[in-house]
């Protein structure tokens, strides 16, 4: 038993990619120098804006992406001398640069730049794809709940919902995306995410006496003994009314919140916080969960709620799971390339991105031009949305922490148009504006 | 860097059952006799059966449950030293019953019974949720598509569309539904599922020459060296008619198949075909990938496909990507107990499920009846569902492999009634009959 944040991640990834290796090492195409971009050619499902998350974590797994004995055991079955010496050597050795998590991106937002020989760049793309293609959608969906949810807070408590890896990074890009807490403790040991959570049915239903009755009041005193009067009492086993006198009669009048799983959410909180009022618990909070998505938050916007638990819809992307990245070579020894097949077309050259706002901050446009031109002329302000994140192989030293991405996406939220932050569905909330690479003049590089 | 199976997964689960073990530990109700049942109240989207996966992935991870001083320095933050203590010893050492994996489910079916005290057995809750829920979601949809696609095979490359870890679960889950091969190489490794893959476009976007023109022959050429000439070619880079020919050019009439990505597929797939007789290819096979699903699958059944490439679909669960499980406490010391809010409803009681079948094997009507209680009389065979796996908290000998799993599934799809592999949706392919507990009679244990 190990408690690691990382395993080898170097078989975390597609055969083909190797294969393809193997046949560039013979023919040393391998060695030519190569731009990689990760991009979504759409957003999902009417989605105004989409939030780059999950960076972080690739770059933390890539200094585990390394053929020891066990991964060149696997591969050794399909792979010829060369290539298993090939990557038994294998260490990342090129640059990454990309959009800082919890920056908004559009259809076409170059979110991830790989550059190096094609063999040690292509073989990073599933693994890329992975985590950019699931955080990006979790931290997508959440960050219109917390929209939704105005200034109030929503914990997170989907991990049962999802692959319980998945639910751990899920944890990570909701917080990024604003919520709260998690429910998930690896989230709090592995990403630092503050953790949150009480208890559940079982515990009240353990509660039935030996000849078999109900005593909701015993597992409430026996949480308020443990946890403190502070404690949130699960009110909705049995009946609510009588759950929400019981749980005012064992803890009094300064009892933290009940919580209500079940049932029309609206109705019962209005009925809650009237019982409750009345019974003089003022303070007491109410928090409500069970299957909640973002548009169920703002259905709730006028009720008395005081906190929403959100699981099944976060940790689905809330219709979208994946965010629809992919990998793609743009560039070779500084050509320009791109497929050319129906339906996905792809841009050809390494590509700069810088996005316009008016003075009040809104933002009006995101233009994508060749690396290395120069800087188109905008009559607004323009800011590169681009960092370093890997030089020579290495994580630049003062990557964002969780937090600021966190508070960068909190203020890139603000910068939208309004009718970006609404739930509807609808086009980009801003336009993508694409300027090709001059054919007459070459590669400045 | 590590490379092992799994890690600890004492922390893949939410705070609260935790506190629940503390509050519970404090007035002794922790050490209660339970009984917890993992069912689905419902099946997904008109979906007519669920599939049974993930239990031999729980059952692996539980012996890594278990609190170091790693976990435990999470967890003190917000228990008391009796709770520390405890866990600090933890380790399950009670019964889990469950249906094989590979075996169909339907709305209310138990398909896993976890048996032991209160404590030891709550905190099981997230992790066997979150396995279940993922792996029978992509199992389910999986075992659609495999019924779709008939006799051809499908191959399974859908890693970069979900997080990576998730991606082997998936992998391992669709070689259980029926699928051939995965692209996934952790999968081989940790699972044995065959894997597959040759090349991207990116390979033939490589061997653009030093002036900037396309040279597909080449990169052909250079898979067909290293990889042979059953290797397959992706011919839609370009175009895919020039594709073809180039591919038949540099590889020969013995080519293995062609690839094609993208497009209408199957009018290319019937072009391809005659392109490819008319060239001499009579042998030559078509995989044709990009976007597909059960209901892509099955439209192109009468076109020449030989094998399909299936990806986001698969990995999300076709619009279904949990298989909306819970985890409930049905009993106490004997006692049924139950949930009795408004739409949650639970049945108490432990139970057991047999299914009826004709003689020709076809399946009548799944029958959940008290554990205990005297087996239904039946007018048709009936068969038990539920397996003993874990005996005083070790795996029993002899549990099925994925193998044995995948062929389980395999013949309990051919027993369902035929309007249940219909892609259509409707009800459940078969109903589910509840005996409750009599109430006059104590259970007999």
């Amino acid at each position: 038993m190990l408690t690691v944040n990382s395993l080898n991640t170097a078989l975390l990834t597609d055969q083909y990619e190797l294969t393809m290796v193997a046949a560039a090492l013979a023919d040393q195409s391998a060695h030519r120098t190569c731009t990689f971009e990760v991009f979504a050619r759409r957003l999902p499902d009417g989605r105004r804006y989409g939030v780059v998350a999950g960076t972080g974590r690739l770059i933390e797994q890539l200094s585990d992406f390394t053929f020891g004995s066990e991964q060149l055991a696997v591969v050794e079955k399909f792979l010829d001398d060369e290539t298993l010496d090939w990557l038994s050597n294998y260490r990342f050795t090129g640059d990454i640069d990309g959009y800082p998590e919890g920056e908004l991106f559009f259809p076409g937002s170059p979110v991830l730049t790989v550059r190096g020989t094609f063999a040690e760049a292509v073989i990073l793309e599933t693994l890329a794809l992975s985590i950019l293609n699931h955080d990006s959608a979790i931290a997508s969906a959440a960050a219109r709940m917390v929209t939704a949810a105005g200034s109030r807070p929503i914990i997170e408590m989907g991990s049962r919902r999802t692959h319980e890896q998945a639910a751990v990074a899920s944890s990570r890009a909701a917080y990024l995306a604003g919520l709260s807490a998690t429910s998930n403790l690896e989230a709090a040991r592995r990403h630092g995410v503050p953790s949150a959570g009480t208890s559940a049915h079982s515990f009240t239903l353990l509660h039935t006496t030996t000849d078999g009755r109900p005593d909701e009041k015993a597992a409430f005193a026996a949480q308020v003994a443990k946890l403190g009067v502070g404690t949130t009492l699960l009110v909705d086993t049995y009946d609510i009314t009588q759950g929400v006198a019981n749980a005012i009669e064992v803890a009094g009048t300064e009892l933290g919140a009940v919580r209500i799983d079940s049932g029309d959410l609206g109705v019962l909180a209005r009925q809650v916080r009237k019982q409750l009022d009345d019974l003089g618990a003022t303070g007491t909070r109410i928090v409500v969960s069970g299957d909640l998505d973002e548009y169920a938050i703002a259905s709730l916007r006028a009720e008395p709620v005081d906190v929403y638990g959100v699981g099944t819809s976060l940790v689905t992307g809330s219709g979208s799971p994946t965010a629809g990245m992919v990998y793609k070579l743009v560039e070779v020894d500084g050509i320009p390339v791109a497929k050319r097949a129906s339906h996905k077309e792809s841009r050809g050259g390494a590509k700069t991105a810088i996005r316009t706002a008016k003075a009040t901050g809104t933002i009006l446009e995101e233009i994508i031009y060749p690396t290395g031109a120069a800087v188109p002329e905008t009559t607004s302000t323009a800011r590169p949305l681009q960092i370093p994140l890997v030089r020579g192989g290495d994580p630049v030293a003062d990557l964002p922490t969780l937090d600021d991405s966190r508070e960068h996406l909190a203020a890139a939220l603000v910068s939208l148009p309004w009718e970006g932050l609404g739930l509807s569905r609808g086009e980009p909330a801003i336009p993508v504006r694409f300027i090709a690479p001059d054919p007459r003049s070459p590669d400045p590089r």
